[in-house]
Parts: structure tokens; sequence; C-alpha cells
């Protein structure tokens, strides 16, 4: 019996990177997750993946044979293999696979993380069969990949995707990128809290969020609020479901999509989420595309569905699905 | 010396259809245009149209081998060969490909208008030699093509592409489609008449408009006005480049285009309608994506451009392009 053949996927988030070794069907052999102490250059930390990935991979070597690596990390740019000024990294500058490059000589290929999820979910996910689909990510900020005719679009620039910067309202919120109005300002973790502070300006309805510091609502308290029938916490839901559904309605009349996939934190709210953002969606939607578009949670572990992603970018490329 | 291979290019309009033959240059060989007749049934038309066609072609048959048939209609389906429900036409459901199939032996394919101009300057015009770049027609409506990887959307349902309905603001003009608040209710001929209209209920500024009954003004009556620098006109021009930038952006957002090449007879205005569409899109664009995208006019012949179009989504099927 020959090899177990491995894709070595790798999540760089703003505080923790995950990494872990992956089959071709989606299962993580071994994983590990490291702090990305990204307040340090580039050179140190990639230094240390590769130690710690190398140890990992070491423990076990007989047995696999790493093919590929596939990263993902904010603002990475899939044609040029870098990232570029990402936004919670003190990186300026980092052409990833040029690095990695002296240790490795497997094919490496990096996107932004909501690619990621979005191939994560086509190769192992909600998204299997699918040619046509967008993943967003609901976490701090909206991501978003889009896929059509079975292929990520990654632009003419490489960064393709941000359905988050969408305007819901151009005098709307001050979004960290700069401008007003953004998506992500109304439909993440931290929208929906948004949203609630504006709620609780308004001495009606009564809410339990009103009897604690808004220093401590959070979107989980949110949550939490709504699930015990909180009126206020309910109407948050309710309008970050219609700005989202909005929005959603758009991205649809672009590319027509077979479904939407909600992933991240804010997602994991079930029907508090899903259904205003499913009812509003509809109801801004073109008729011929209503009724239509699924929108359906992920279905990939939430725990490793980074690395899965991350992944499924190189096993997309090494497999030619 | 063989026969020259030629494509029948055919664009299926409310009143009058064009159609030609098209080499693989883009070159029209012949072209001739009949009345729709659109309230007469759908075997009518076709019939009518393989006659009238057979015609042209048979007067030089023995120069020409026909290899293949392009269609652009409202509202046809990629996917199914077929035109749905078409807005300004009496017939429910036709299967094109299959009537066609009664006289022609070559490939048929047909899609949207829209749709058909996107290919056109991707084989013969403007977008020559791009991979990512989209299209908006500018007519009475506003419709779009989306090119990404080379390919064109088409989405999980063959109707991809409808920018001309995403919202500018969802308590906005009431459009045809229902809907209220779509972009090609600010953003097209009738748009800006509506603009126009909104504007001429202020007293202030003062405008040639205000002097001939509303019915006469039309976006052409607009654009001349303003030539002669009329405030009111200007204005027009602002708003309507303001909205359709704020919209741009989103697009770009999503799909990260090259180019966006404007078609169609509000685009004849030029830099009345160039000017502020590309000033508004930076203005409302992400920081990644700033300065990057050209926003340029269609250069294809005006009054062919929908048969080249049609020509070209068979020719790029035949050449694999």
């Amino acid at each position: 019996m020959g090899q177990k053949e491995v894709v070595l996927g790798v999540d760089i988030g703003g505080t923790n990177t995950k990494f872990g070794y992956v089959d071709k069907n989606g299962s993580i052999i071994a994983d590990r997750e490291m702090s990305t102490e990204a307040n340090k250059p580039a050179e140190e930390f990639f230094g240390r993946l590769h130690a710690e990935a190398e140890k990992l991979f070491l423990s076990k070597s007989s047995e696999w044979k790493l093919v590929g690596i596939g990263l993902g990390a904010p603002n990475a740019n899939y044609y040029k293999g870098t990232i570029e000024q990402p936004p919670n990294l003190s990186w300026k500058y980092v052409d990833v696979v040029k690095m990695l490059n002296s240790w490795y000589s497997v094919p490496i290929a990096l996107t932004n993380d909501a690619n990621a999820a979005a191939l994560g979910e086509m190769l192992f996910g909600a998204a299997k069969g699918m040619k046509d689909f967008i993943v967003i990510t609901l976490g701090t900020g909206l991501g978003s990949g889009i896929v059509s005719n079975g292929e990520l679009i990654y632009g003419h620039d490489g960064f393709a995707g941000e359905i988050g910067h969408t305007i819901v309202d151009p005098n709307g919120r001050l979004c960290g990128c700069g401008k007003r109005g953004c998506l992500e300002t109304y439909a993440s973790a931290s929208g929906i809290r948004r949203t609630a502070e504006e709620l609780l300006k308004s001495p009606e309805p009564p809410s339990e969020l009103r009897l604690i510091d808004f220093e401590q609502v959070t979107s989980k308290r949110i949550f939490e609020a709504a699930q015990r029938g909180d009126k206020l916490a309910l109407q948050a839901f309710e309008l970050t479901g219609r700005y989202l559904g909005m929005k959603l309605a758009d991205s649809i009349a672009h590319t027509s999509p077979e479904a939407i996939i909600l992933f991240g934190g804010l997602a994991a709210a079930g029907d508090y989420i899903f259904v205003p953002t499913k009812k509003y969606t509809e109801e801004y939607l073109l008729g011929i595309f209503k009724n239509k578009v699924k929108i359906i949670p992920s279905s990939l572990p939430k725990a490793n569905a980074a690395i899965l992603g991350a992944a499924a970018l190189m096993w997309k490329q090494l497999l030619k699905l």
C-alpha cells in the first residue's frame, strides 16, 4: 500500500494560526494551533510555522506524503501568492509562496479566508456538487467567496468577493475600511451589536440588555436574550436579516447562485438569523430568482473549517476539480 | 480556397429583429432587419426568420458555409435554449433551439441581449483580451453581462447578470419588475427622465426643460440641454452617474473586473455620463479596488453591435475561446 497523500492546510488569523494535514476526502489526520504573534516580522512567523508543521509531519512521515500546501489569510492574493496590507497583522507585504519555497518543493497556493471557506464547502461541505454558490462568513466582519461555473471568482486582481463592503446606505455607519454604510457594519457580530446599540437609544421595547453595561452586550449575549424571547434582541436579529437579505438579493442578481451558505459565529444563531435573512432576501429578489436560491448553514465542523478550506484550495488544484 | 465560415447572428427585439452573417473576425458579410410582430405566435416569427435568413444566405451560398447560429433575446435562457416570459413579447415559453433545429443542423445557442453584448465586446470590441469585465447596457432599461475567468456568468439557472435590478433604495422608484428602487429606474434612458421630472418639481435651477411639455422631455432632449450648459440637465446627469457609480462599486466588490464597459443610448452622452459615473464609482469603492478599474465606452459599431454579440456567443463556442 502506498503512502497517504496529504495537503498541509494553514489558516493564518490575527491572533492564532491553525494548521493540519488533510487527505483528499477532507479527513484531518493531525492538526495544531500556534499563536501568530503578528507584531513580529513575517519571516519569524513562517520559520516557526515550518518548524511546527515539520515536527507534526515527521512523527508520522513514513505513512504520509506531502503533496501540496494551501493557506488562507487576510488580504491574501491568489495570483501573486502574497499577503498585502492585512488589516489585523503588522506585515505590509509578504511573498508567502517565495518564502515557503525555501523549505518546500510542493505546489503552494493561498487565498483569503472567505475564499478558502467557499472551497472547503465545495469539496467537503454544504456545497458539494454545486457549481454556483456564495459563502458568506459572518464573523467580526463579513467575508465572502463566490463560485461560478465551478470556479472561485478571483477577479482581475485576485481580490474579488468583497460583499462585506457593498453599500447598504451611503450615509450609514462608518466602516473600518473608511467608507460609510458597508454591509459588514450591519451584518456581522459587530454589526448586530451596533444595531442593538441604536435600538437601546429608544425607551421601548423593554429588554434585559438595558440592565447591563453596553460594554457587555456582545452578539452572543444578544443571541441568548433572543432565545429568552427578549423583544429588542429579536428586533436586532430581524434588522440584521433585513440588511443582509437586501444585499444578498443584489448578489443573487449578479451571479444567480444555487445556494448561499452562511458560516461563522453569527450564523450559529440558527433560525434567529436565517429566518429574517431568508424572508428579506425573497422580498427584495427579482421575480425570476424567487424561491430558487437556498440559504443554508455551513456543514463543515466549525473548529476545523478554516484548515479544511485552506487544504481544499490546494486539493482542488491537484485533483483538477 | 475553401468557403468562408459564417455564423448567423440574430438579435430579437420587442419591435424589430436584426440578423446577419458574421465571420470569425467580426466582419458582417450581410445583414437585414425585419419586424418582430411579437403579437403573433412564435412559430410564425421563427418561420419568417428562417425564410428571410435563407434568402439572404442563398444569394451567396457558394462562397459561404454556415457553421452555427447565435441569438440574443430578452429573457433567453442559455442552458435550456428557451425564451421565457419575455417582457416585451407576447410569447410565454419558446423552445428556440428545438424550433430552429427543424431547419438547421448546425449548433445553436441563445442568451439575453446584455450577455450577447458582453461576448461581442470580448471577441470583437473593447474587451478584447480581457478575462474579467462587465458590460452595462444603458437603454430604456439597464442590462448587464458579467465575465469572470474568461467565461460569461450564467449562474445556476442561466439568468445571472441582472445588475439593473439591484437596489439603490428599497423605498425608491417603482420598477417595471414590481420592486422598488431598482438601479434601472435611475440609470437608464427612462431613469434619467424620471430624475429630471423630480428636479423639475423644485423652482430652481432655471432650465430650458421647464419651457416644454414634460411629455417631450426625453433622455436625448436632456442630453442636448446639457450640451448647452443647462444646469438642471447637468444635475440630472450628475445624479444618474451617482446612482450608477454607487452600484458599480458594489459590482466591482463582487467580481473585481478589469473594466466596466458602458453601452447603449445613454452611454452615447459621453463625458456627461462617464465623468460623474467614474467619480462616484471611485468614491464608493473599497480601497483595494480604487484607481484600478477602467470605465470605458463600447467599441462596437452601434448599429450592428447586437448582431455581433449574438454571433460572438456562437463563435466563442466554436473557437473554444
